[in-house]
């Protein structure tokens, strides 16, 4: 019989090997009630790990009040507050419905989905549309009669034009645009002007074909040119869908999912179910977008996008994107050592993502707790700064608590030391 | 009175800051007939230096007698050729009239025409439209009823469609597209991929609202999106835009032109007027596009494309574009080590063409023949291979000639040591 350490090195090639395997591919774009698994009309999702409603941070209590009222379940924020705690609202984390969202992750019925299936294995994964540039959005925490009717033109006009576009290309293949815009200074996280970029070009022919009619075809473009994260989502989504094929691989320490709420940063790991390992969520540090914003104004480190670093994109590969450097006052070197630091505590590297700068070696990928633990090197992720009450105010880097990952490591021993 | 050198140094600075306070703006596409300086009926221009009909490389001759049949002033090569050797078609360098050629550069009459104007100085500068991709074009020499006719389409759909949605956007700021280029990986002439996605994304939504009909807005928006080196004729006429007002700059030793025939390579300097130094071109030395292809079979370096190298991109920032060292097996250390080489000829530094892996340092820029001549280093050049009878068959790069800087540095001192 083989000895545990070899099983989980086996199991963990086993893992890293499924992820690198999967063909993400963008094929629709419908309402989450159509396609997202365990949806209802009364089902609100936002960024995990799971969390009450009486523990969840400012942008999150605000995001849920917003989409309570954008799906018109309730029409003031005192009558959606009170649904929530008679329970005639349900509120869950994105992740358990195959699905991430950045920033609050909201997600409701009614919301505009990207539909990404990982046509190696089968399995789909989503995310809602961008709601583009912008300080204050859905995504945010933030909800108005403008939000609420952008929301809307999304989901009535832009989402089923995009749908058609989508499906007259016959979908569009996420990993090679991501393959792509790596090599255009995208780390695919803080950065995805490249990725859009490509992604609109894909599509921009079938969209003059597709689109209903002038109005929304100049609405759609004006959007789509403008909004230089868009793809940021279709991204997430992609990600998602290649890592969730992982989940369940016996012995495999790898992390399927990172993910942070604005109170606590979980990680699931593949050979422990579906089970999250949590620790209180860190500052971010970074950027402020305006002078009178600084760090006690921050919530902490929230949303899905951190599925991007689960897949060796965002702060795993700075070093293909120095610009992001702007945004903490680092240097080349610094993003080369980030990005070396992280193959520290990674499985393997993925030649998919080649780096430029470091003579187009494979970006890291497959986080292993053994090594994160063994090291106490903790990931880095490139993210997005949120007001403590609602709105984006910055963007930099955190790196993650490491005590989920010691409780993870744990865990681990228990459920298979006796095995 | 001042010393020679401080003399010359006075002047290279106010050259560069003539170059550098350049503000190109692509205002307009029109027939070089209409806005071309010096434009007859039957004139063909070719990338410069000059040289007699004779003397021509294969790609330039046969590009010559490609224009000569599309214009319709021949109707079979042999006549064209007699009209030639008549005198009945004038044949000069596009440099000749503010007009900058990829490859063979061939332009004649009816060939439509980028025009950059450069507000900070009130000059206009012009280059053909892109043939867009593909080893056969008229760009490489080659012609046949496919060729014919995709230039007329470009000239009487294409050109008019971009010259509406040109004008209403108010026209496109090139430095700036050059400059978020430069972040994402373009060395903005053997890769512009960044340039031309962004260029598309500035005019898509003019050019839904002024395209004439639906299938000229398909035909046009697939012929932009899968182009990837459209804007480099709008770089290149940028550049020329912007070196054209220091020409002429008294005492100064920076060069103002870069560009070769297949046979010679020449340079202007900017105190010595429109003299153009040459020496024999050199070879490319890169990747062939087919097995088949290898050195014995290329034409000497050939086109004006070195102008983006005369603003320093191309070869002076190849460790903004690490990608473009898979033409020659080059590594990120040895693209940073030649950005730094250059650096060591080259007046100052660029803040507007901030190089990322570099630490946003400047590209160099303003090349300065004394400092060529005294470190003997001979500036890199990117660019592509064109087979020595016709067609695109490789991309690499390309050391200048030593000998022109000496001619021109010989010159310089005759000129001014008695001044």
């Amino acid at each position: 019989m083989r000895d545990l350490k070899t099983q989980v090195d086996q199991a963990n090639e086993e893992a890293l090997r499924i992820v690198l395997s999967g063909r993400p591919v963008l094929v629709d774009v419908r309402p989450a009630i159509d396609v997202v698994p365990g949806m209802s009309r009364n089902t609100i999702l936002h960024s995990a790990p799971p969390i009450e409603w009486r523990d969840m941070c400012g942008p999150h209590r605000n995001g849920v009040l917003g989409a309570i009222l954008w799906e018109g379940l309730a029409d003031t924020p005192a009558d959606a507050e009170a649904m929530i705690e008679n329970g005639d609202v349900l509120i869950e984390p994105c992740h358990h419905h195959d699905t991430v969202g950045a920033g609050t992750g909201i997600t409701s019925a009614s919301t505009p989905m990207l539909v990404v299936e990982n046509t190696a294995h089968g399995n789909r994964a989503f995310s809602c549309l961008s709601e583009g540039g912008g300080l204050e959005l859905l995504k945010w925490g933030c909800y108005d009669q403008k939000i609420a009717d952008h929301l809307s033109w999304q989901a009535e006009v832009l989402g089923p034009t995009l749908k058609s576009a989508i499906e007259a290309v016959g979908g569009v293949d996420v990993k090679n645009i991501i393959s792509k815009a790596v090599q255009m200074g995208d780390e695919c996280h803080n950065r995805s002007i490249a990725a859009n970029s490509l992604f609109f070009r894909e599509i921009a022919v079938a969209l003059l074909d597709t689109a209903s009619d002038r109005k929304t075809l100049i609405d759609s473009v004006t959007f789509l040119t403008e909004a230089d994260q868009f793809f940021l989502h279709g991204i997430m989504a992609a990600a998602k869908s290649m890592l969730n094929p992982a989940a369940g691989t016996e012995f495999s320490t790898m992390v399927t999912a990172m993910a942070r709420n604005g109170v606590e940063f979980g990680i699931r790991v593949a050979g422990l179910g579906d089970t999250w390992f949590t620790a209180p969520a860190n500052h971010v540090e970074g950027l402020f977008f305006r002078s009178e914003w600084g760090p006690d104004d921050a919530a902490p480190d929230l949303g899905d996008s951190s599925i991007t670093e689960t897949i060796g994109l965002g702060g795993f590969i700075q070093a293909a994107a120095p610009s992001v450097q702007s945004y903490v006052g680092g240097s080349m070197q610094q993003a080369i050592d980030n990005t070396r630091e992280m193959a520290t505590v990674c499985i393997g590297a993925n030649p998919e993502f080649p780096i430029p700068a470091l003579d187009f070696s494979g970006a890291p990928v497959g986080i292993d707790i053994r090594k994160v633990v063994k090291t106490q090197t903790a990931p880095l992720i490139d993210t997005a700064i949120t007001h403590r009450d609602k709105g984006l105010i910055g963007a930099g880097q955190v790196r993650t608590p490491l005590a989920c990952f010691e409780q993870a490591l744990k865990a681990f021993a228990r459920q298979y030391a006796t095995s």
